[in-house]
């Protein structure tokens, strides 16, 4: 193992952490609350040991797998815990694990609190925790890519950690260029999502934190009722569409902005992904309808609640927890499917599901035609054996720490429902769950242990369950996809 | 499709339904109550029908993959409509749905009941009903391949279709001879279990429906409060003991019959099984011990229920229901394990769960090592690439099942818990699940739809999923294990 080149590229990130606590200190500064002080500190502590940990001098310039997989769980662990001093310093939250599972939630773009009342909170810290999630959306790491290479540092194993979803062999191969087209296309996209929200009546700073939330599709809001507090058709519209765009792979976006509509018309896995929401906004929608004076209403939330679950968002505009069981039964389920490979959402993801149900087609054809060898085709191509056996072991892994994760949880005394939403919701990097964790609710009950053990489950669904799918497999993806 | 040998397989198996509810008629005419005449024109019905669909002229001997389904699945229905004549004629249940639920039920061996009340039944109909599931447990098919040959047709696609699990290459190779081996075993442990339950005081009509259930892995009980009403902890500790005999793989026993005891001591499925059995019955024992004055009757209700639902039986001493949602949480993980292949028990089985946890050691292991090549190994032997994807197929189609199962199911207006583990408990054929239809609860408020939807999930549950791995996936499993 390298030290020096992990301890030199942590460093690194943690003064980009520090630096991008600035904006959150300009506006404690301008609101004039309790918070400056904790920002200012939070600042210096982080800077001065990114400072000194970038000082190290890497041996090698070459980072391999051993150091790759060091420096994104490092990576993910120290810029949590740094990131918690604000809460902490500014005495935001009552206990330091309430502090840590706020940030992991924050960074790893789930959006689930621990918070009983957001409001109450200052400015500063209100940003700060929306910041968060911008950041980390298009994973911190991913920044990270892009500033490797200016310090001579190659990070291609770093890059296939990172991103979300086994299909990243479609953007420019060079991972500089890479991180620059989707910094750009991200950037675009969170100004246009800023401007149409103001326009809509929305504060300027509101407008932030939910564009924050959207495009990292995390959930944080400033206010307690989520989406619920803007009375507005258009404001939720708005923020329901941008989930929807920001759960799609983004590499489809670059390409149609370089005039290849085709594909991303064409791509499967982004057909799929609108297939889904469409189907599930119109069962969720009759399913509701009784209770709403116009069908176009209950549509309306049935639309926007797809769109923040299946995106792992989060937000919401009505409590669907008093939703009958069998829309909380689609929208579970959409917690389990996640977005799109590419995207800033997480969960099992599109892409998956779409070559096991390819895969399950299969094994029915073959029990007709035992000898044929049929292969499973994703947008035309084949997807070796290897790569459907790394993505069914993602599932059974997925599977595996949901149910062990589940009984663990109900040793907390709660029913099995919140049990099981609250580890759906956290691995998936959703935010509310049903019942106790519904999206009135919030985790603030549970013990300081859960919250890490929480904690613990949105780093490892933010990195495709310890990086394990991608960081090796993507070799078997870029076989059979680029 | 030869429909000749279709039809004429079909009809020897209604004559040998006909022919399975003699001893209930035998009954029915000792007690003397009033569900003579209901057996008497089953037994016509059933066996007249057979008679004719038998007098098919086969056009060829030969059973292909296309007749095996199809025997299998009209040899499934059919069994099971006209297994449900009595239930229907003797007035014993409401509807016909629900008759079709408790025959689909005990054929399965589910053991899950629409009944409210069984003490009120005729003895006749509660023999008939528990008989189901020792006719069903080693598969009514499995007697027909025992059969098949001495009418000159060769089964050994029906054999493969039928075989609970991926291994059954372990057996005397002749289908012939593997089906009476099994057959005197299966008998020689009902034989041991009856007489072990008489000893204990229990009447000859109570043991016999007890240790049906238990050697089938059933469930279905003369008494309203199932092994709770017999507050004996020698005749609970037989139920459970036989129950876990009969949920591990029967060529075990056969080996070791045959003095090789090492095959069963080494199995890895087998001590899995055992070491599941042993970790859960303590963790729950713990979990529920403050219920208890001595630890030692916790440990005894832990391990019966452990062993009643991991065997996918379905007994209870206890309404396990008002227990902690810890306790609760490692049954529903039971329930989906299930027993073992080759075993009278459901569900996902242990095997299954072996190989996929190797598998995902594999991958990890792959993170560090990425060019390795590691196979995947149980008992010694290598699992293919092959093999494995059918493994992982079943479960995502077990999953798939599961989900869109539970969503139309919660259309029922039940809560998410109620018809999750009514999915789960159907498709792993346990018969009690949480909730309504805890084990102290029932099936019978579901709408007759339901109750035919969930007949259809136990029906593929006991196929093994449309007798889509086991019929053709086995080609596979004796390339490697045998």
């Amino acid at each position: 193992m390298n030290y020096g080149i992990v301890a030199k590229v942590l460093g690194d990130l943690l003064r980009l952490e520090a630096a991008s606590m600035l904006p959150s200190l300009f506006i404690a500064l301008y609101y004039q609350q309790h918070d400056t002080t904790a920002f200012f500190w939070s600042i210096a502590i982080t800077g001065g040991i990114g400072w000194l940990l970038s000082r190290f001098s890497p041996g090698s310039q070459k980072i391999r797998a051993h150091e790759g997989l060091a420096i994104v769980a490092c990576g993910w662990l120290l810029v949590s815990l740094f990131g918690a001093l604000p809460f902490i310093l500014s005495d935001s939250v009552p206990t330091i694990a309430d502090a840590i599972f706020e940030t992991v939630s924050g960074f790893t773009t789930t959006g689930a609190t621990a918070l009983k009342d957001v409001e109450v909170l200052p400015r500063g810290i209100v940003f700060w925790r929306s910041f968060t999630h911008w950041m980390g959306g298009m994973g911190i790491l991913v920044f990270t890519v892009a500033l490797l290479p200016t310090l001579g540092v190659g990070g291609f194993q770093l890059y296939k950690a990172e991103t979300t979803g086994p299909v990243a062999g479609k953007i420019t191969p060079r991972i500089k260029d890479t991180a620059k087209v989707l910094y750009v296309t991200y950037s675009i996209i969170t100004l246009v999502q800023v401007v149409l929200l103001c326009l809509g009546g929305m504060s300027l700073f509101d407008s932030l934190v939910h564009t924050f939330g959207s495009v990292g599709t995390g959930g944080f809001s400033s206010r307690n009722k989520s989406m619920g507090a803007f009375n507005s058709i258009y404001l939720q519209l708005v923020v329901g569409v941008f989930m929807v765009i920001c759960g799609a792979n983004f590499s489809l976006y670059v390409d149609a902005a370089r005039g290849k509509w085709k594909q991303l018309i064409n791509n499967e896995e982004f057909r799929l992904y609108l297939g889904i929401i469409t189907v599930a906004t119109v069962l969720i929608g009759l399913n509701i309808a009784g209770a709403y004076e116009h069908f176009g209403l209950a549509l309306k939330d049935a639309f926007f609640q797809v769109g923040s679950i299946i995106t792992t968002t989060g937000y919401s505009t009505v409590d669907f927890d008093l939703w009958p069981a069998f829309s909380k039964g689609i929208l579970v389920l959409l917690m389990l499917i996640g977005g799109s490979a590419g995207s800033t959402a997480g969960g099992i993801k599109v892409i998956r599901v779409l070559s096991l149900s390819k895969l399950i087609k299969r094994e029915v054809a073959k029990i007709f035609h035992p000898r044929a060898y049929v292969p499973v085709k994703v947008d035309k191509k084949v997807v070796s054996d290897d790569t459907l056996i790394s993505i069914t072991s993602f599932l059974v892994l997925y599977l595996l720490l949901l149910t062990l994760g589940t009984i663990v949880i109900s040793l907390e005394g709660v029913d099995l429902e919140t049990a099981l939403t609250s580890v759906i919701t956290t691995l998936s990097n959703v935010g509310p769950g049903l019942r106790l964790v519904g999206p009135a609710q919030n985790f603030s009950f549970y013990s300081s242990a859960s919250k890490l053990l929480f904690s613990l489950f949105m780093l490892m669904g933010r990195l495709e369950l310890f990086t394990m799918v991608a960081l090796l497999s993507p070799r078997d993806w870029r076989q059979t996809t680029v």
